[in-house]
């Protein structure tokens, strides 16, 4: 310990002194380790309260704040989080961006939304300096627990609210999606249906607007809530070939959305783009190459966005050489770009 | 702050009336947030220091010792991580079985091996309960960092050390592989080779060993090791198709590898299974069951070793009620079970 404000701290040695066991039974119990019989364990552990020691590190971190440590939170649950490629992208730039400044990538997983107030505690615990959340929704109470634990956020996609302190990344959802259905009107196409994403995350709000930008007056019945799974864009699919069997094209929120549809429309013999064109939005290569036709789609830089994410809180965790407080620091909200492929 | 062995402890009003600021000025300065002058943060901090003020948290922590959270720590750049099924289906058994004793899952992504030291330092940094270690290669740093750290652990995988602390959960290997061999066998196949795992991994050597027994003498030539990527077992298919013309049939030592050899026999025009009978390992569904054709394998049941692997920390690290210390635990070996597809 060289910090030599920590100088004057009782040490591990006086606590085993006072306890009246070896410094080594003294470090396991500090250290949580097991095998200490309880009434040595509780010995220590009084002669560490009547001391007011504190292990190292943690008197380290109460000097420095910092643990060198990012939360990242996906308010989905980890089976969403694990078949969805686009997650794996984005913490795929946020972990590039870390690991370039040294601090550790701190994944926290959940069942659901029940388990929140858990990972709120972790986050209140000290264990990290900031933590990035995405894949919000309208009623998450991550923000807000977050927010109560003081620790500073950046949020992947566009919050529900707005205020000042609220940062965070995002592409362009409307103007691609008005690009989108802008291709397919170039392309002569006349009735096009939109598979919207979850109409409780504004990714999918501001997509439907770009759709209805370029096609103001589109009947609602042409317009279908998905779930941003492929089994949703199946489901959708289906529903608009009954309600509108003289669709043209469809503009589908996600690329994985996307081939859940194109599976559908082989499977009743409607020929793509011959038929029914299709445009995706996330441009997922593992996704939009591999579908069948190669899916014509919108293209956002997941990764990029996610090193842009962690960027952002790094600056906000920690200000600048010579700096007393951070920079005033924006939210970024990166082009979007259309990417032609077979299906449109 | 109920404990009445905190009573005594200083306060953040303390704290701030040493400061000469707000308490509110003090609590951010003690939770990290921004936006404090330096010398006020500084006259906080030094507050913190005369006084031995100890974040609520961080007291509670050193008191129970406990902050209910448990790290999963994967020896594999997150890259491997996310695109290898087999980790997204260990990770679902443990994140059941942690969410069930209400413990956060606090997953530690690396970009590789280089990361390691950092990782040892957030594993001694007090912020888990204990580790799970998976995927640990021969020349693994991460359990060494782990010990030091004092943090106690259960090892996915029999490590390749052995003694009385170490506590692993793993299938039975050797015992799979000569079962995948015999099936071979018994189908009437007799030039049967082997697509090895990375060779610095158990599993992988245990496989071979399974493989060996039920055909002892086994010419080298028809043993190649591969990496458990689609890849990795295209590469060894192409290879051993060049130097044993004559082969009937391949044991792979991962379903994922058997997914990229049976790629390659079907552009080369062997036929699966009339030409070449392939065996596969782990029964990874949404591999084995895709195939063309679907894969025989032999299957572990992964997600519920993530369980079992859970349990065990959790015991390790919680004596039950009544028990002064932990009660004694041992490794876990599961049996696997052959399910027959069609590629054998």
């Amino acid at each position: 310990m060289s910090d030599p404000s920590l100088a004057h701290r009782p040490t591990l040695e006086a606590v085993a002194a006072r306890a009246g066991v070896s410094r080594a039974t003294a470090s396991r119990v500090v250290n949580g380790s097991d095998g200490v019989r309880a009434p040595l364990a509780e010995r220590v552990r009084r002669a560490v309260d009547e001391l007011g020691y504190v292990p190292n590190q943690a008197a380290r971190t109460l000097v420095t704040r910092r643990n060198d440590a990012i939360a990242v939170v996906v308010a989905e649950p980890e089976t969403r989080f694990f078949s969805d490629p686009f997650f794996a992208q984005q913490v795929r730039g946020i972990s590039k961006e870390l690991t370039a400044h040294d601090n550790q990538l701190v994944l926290l997983l959940t069942e659901g939304a029940a388990d929140y107030e858990r990972v709120g505690r972790y986050l209140a615990g000290g264990h990290v300096d900031g933590a990035l959340l995405f894949s919000l929704h309208d009623d998450d109470t991550l923000p807000g627990l977050a927010r109560r634990a003081g620790v500073p956020t950046v949020i992947g996609g566009r919050p529900g609210w707005s205020d000042a302190d609220t940062l965070y990344v995002d592409c362009d959802n409307r103007g691609g999606a008005r690009e989108a259905v802008r291709h397919l009107l170039d392309g002569g196409r006349r009735r096009i249906a939109h598979i919207a994403g979850p109409l409780d995350q504004t990714a999918s709000v501001d997509r439907l607007e770009g759709f209805r930008d370029a096609l103001p007056g589109t009947d609602p019945g042409m317009i279908i809530e998905g779930d941003f799974t492929p089994e949703g864009g199946a489901r959708a699919m289906a529903d608009l070939l009954d309600r509108c069997p003289d669709l043209d094209a469809v503009f589908a929120a996600s690329d994985v959305m996307a081939s859940g549809a194109l599976r559908v429309l082989r499977t009743r013999g409607v020929r793509v783009p011959e038929d029914v064109a299709m445009v995706g939005f996330d441009d997922i290569v593992s996704v939009a190459e591999w579908t069948d036709p190669p899916l014509t789609t919108i293209r956002q830089d997941i990764e990029e966005m996610g090193r842009m994410m962690a960027r952002l809180l790094l600056r906000r965790v920690s200000p600048g050489p010579g700096q007393q407080e951070s920079p005033a620091l924006s939210s970024i909200v990166t082009p979007t770009q259309l990417v032609v492929r077979a299906s449109a």
